[in-house]
């Protein structure tokens, strides 16, 4: 692409009401506009940088057998009935049509999903299954001040799993669970799991997927030397300095964090709000153990802003970057090059513009992408080489570029 | 994909509530369920039809230089209040939250794309502009039984210029025609390019492309001889029978049509609204002329199914079909032959179903995929090839079958 084809301009200040570093970073750097407080719109910087996350998500779902669907986002009020989340969920919008009928705008897929697979599973030869989609989700909170970790509106991946028994459960919760650490490792972070209670979707413990940040909004204890976790918001029975009830190496240190998935053992409240039995080896009719298995794709990009970034601006991990390589022309050149590295199916961001040279290094620098090539009458036949991550450049000539990792 | 691994089941007989045949066979192929009249879940089949029409119509869209992005679908009220919307648009959807501020149910998208890229156009040098998404729209609509076709849910590609005179308008228009033509022609569609009012959106003549077909919802009227063509719901000066007013060389016929795509010439009615005024050659302050240009991804896919079908089930044209072929394995067989198209990168659905020959043949026809193949202990080494669109069958073999266009 293009820089001077993209109608985006970066701006010098924040928006005065951006309380958050992603909110202020990814305001300037044109990846989102604010449309309303936690609704935003995602420009073509920021559209990449989605579709991005939705593909390792994708991938990492297709890989323990997910099936994607994509499912509606306005339900029929009877659905929230039946589960009871029409009156008790306070987040949850409703919308009612010139001829008074009364819907929900999806805040989980629980309401569709269920009686969507009940149609088509009948015995325990069908199961496990596991569905899920890369969907809108709406939700009426209060206050929506964190940017795009918290939205009105946020895009979500949720997955949904039937089992016939918890042993079946815990074996694919498990199964998830390595997918997750998988997926935020590819994003380029370490989340933690932690335990917390299941909110208003179950009484059963509930997993989170946290990312140490100090934009985080949950309090956590953590161990640093085993994987043990606890989301203190939620449960109460541990504190600062107790020694880690997992490997009692050590001492628990506290965290704010950010959410960026979830599971939540569901065990047979939808099935039996919708009546979905099947059939066990028995012949018995028994209801179905459910999963649910959230990850918050805005919201994961949100937690990568607060992570990676520095005082010029978002450091973009690889995989998720809006371009592989961002290339600076000056003097009127970069022509050439930006068409070999499109040649080499290199995704690249070619300044343009007609623009001093000190504002595109800055809006590199704020933009993020990982690598920055320059092309002047300075470097002659050679390119100036730069990671986002180091302040060392290097000239090399086309054939090293490319066989850069 | 395995057939055995989809969760999905075909069926005999289509929904009781099905009137249109494109609800009929989605719904008993397997491609999409119906959650409630005009709101529908796209299964794993279904959603893969519509990234096909989707990406087919964002390389049309990129070609001619529309920027991609994604705007929110709940709207600030304030917003739709500005252009007269929030009270003259009966299908739009309004939602209150537990604060009871109001918000509007994205209907169509001007209400945030004029003011999104009022904040980056200056002057004439940034025009023309064309933006585009992909994104979801609601609709309060009284009836909506037409299946995909008329949804109160839908998934629609929209995408909106902006011009410094008339004249530049008309040139993008024609632009943007040529590429409707070539994103329809690519679906296996022959559209006709209509005239018709501008609706709510404007006093201005507008362009609908229409698809003849019986099931569809519009009156058009038009020349077989040339490309003249006109909805008469909206313009009433013609009739049936009349010499083609444009190459006076036949007489116009009527037919039933589906729109699958317009465009409005919006005029400076948005701009006005939002107060985006651009600066021209001459420094002074003037409104842009705005068009708005869409395609509707899940409609298309029910006006495809509307003409692409038999008495045995959907044809899908090729760019749009979920898979590229259908492998029957019948006596334990298809293994190695499914492992060897996947290798070769050719989609495959693989019928691994222990059910008997007759209904995985049905199932072929049924779900439409343009080639079927067979291996059994009949065919030996060889496979049997058949075209979705032809009862001849061939044995070939595998070097063969890879060279086949």
């Amino acid at each position: 692409m293009r820089f001077s084809d993209s109608f985006v301009t970066t701006l010098r200040d924040a928006p005065k009401d951006a309380e958050t570093v992603n909110h202020k970073l990814l305001v300037r750097a044109g990846f989102v506009r604010q449309l309303m407080a936690g609704v935003y719109t995602y420009l073509p910087l920021g559209q990449r940088v989605l579709n991005k996350i939705s593909q390792v998500v994708r991938e990492e779902m297709d890989a323990i057998g997910g099936k994607e669907v994509l499912m509606p986002l306005m339900h029929p009020k009877e659905n929230w009935v039946k589960t009871g989340g029409w009156d008790k969920i306070d987040v949850l919008f409703h919308v009612k049509s010139r001829t008074d009928k009364e819907y929900a705008l999806a805040q989980s897929h629980e309401e569709v999903v269920t009686p969507l697979t009940k149609e088509f599973i009948r015995t325990y030869k069908d199961l496990p299954l596991s569905i899920y989609h890369i969907q809108w989700k709406f939700r009426d909170e209060l206050r929506s001040k964190s940017g795009i970790l918290r939205g009105r509106e946020f895009l979500m991946k949720d997955l949904y799993s039937w089992h016939l028994t918890q042993e079946d459960f815990e074996e694919f919760y498990k199964k998830a669970k390595e997918a997750y650490l998988k997926v935020f490792k590819r994003l380029g972070l370490t989340a933690k799991v932690t335990e917390a209670s299941g909110g208003g979707f179950s009484e059963k413990i509930s997993y989170e997927f946290e990312v140490l940040t100090s934009a985080g909004e949950a309090n956590i204890l953590y161990c640093s030397k085993c994987d043990w976790c606890v989301n203190i918001d939620d449960i109460d029975k541990y504190k600062e300095g107790d020694k880690c009830p997992s490997c009692k190496d050590d001492v628990l240190k506290h965290s704010l964090a950010s959410e960026v998935g979830n599971v939540f053992d569901l065990g047979q409240k939808y099935t039996k709000a919708f009546d979905f039995k099947v059939q066990n080896e028995k012949g018995e009719m028994v209801y179905p153990i459910m999963g649910c298995y959230g990850i918050g794709i805005t919201r994961t990009m949100g937690v990568i802003v607060e992570k990676f970034h520095d005082e010029k601006g978002i450091v973009w991990p690889k995989e998720v970057a809006p371009f592989d390589m961002h290339l600076v022309g000056l003097n009127g050149k970069g022509e050439e090059l930006y068409n070999k590295l499109k040649e080499n199916n290199i995704d690249v961001l070619f300044d343009d513009r007609d623009v001093p040279a000190g504002q595109k290094f800055a809006d590199a620098d704020l933009i993020g992408i990982p690598v920055r090539l320059v092309v002047s009458d300075k470097t002659g036949e050679k390119i100036e080489y730069k990671k986002r991550t180091s302040d060392e450049t290097k000239l090399i000539d086309f054939e090293e570029l490319i066989k850069m990792p």
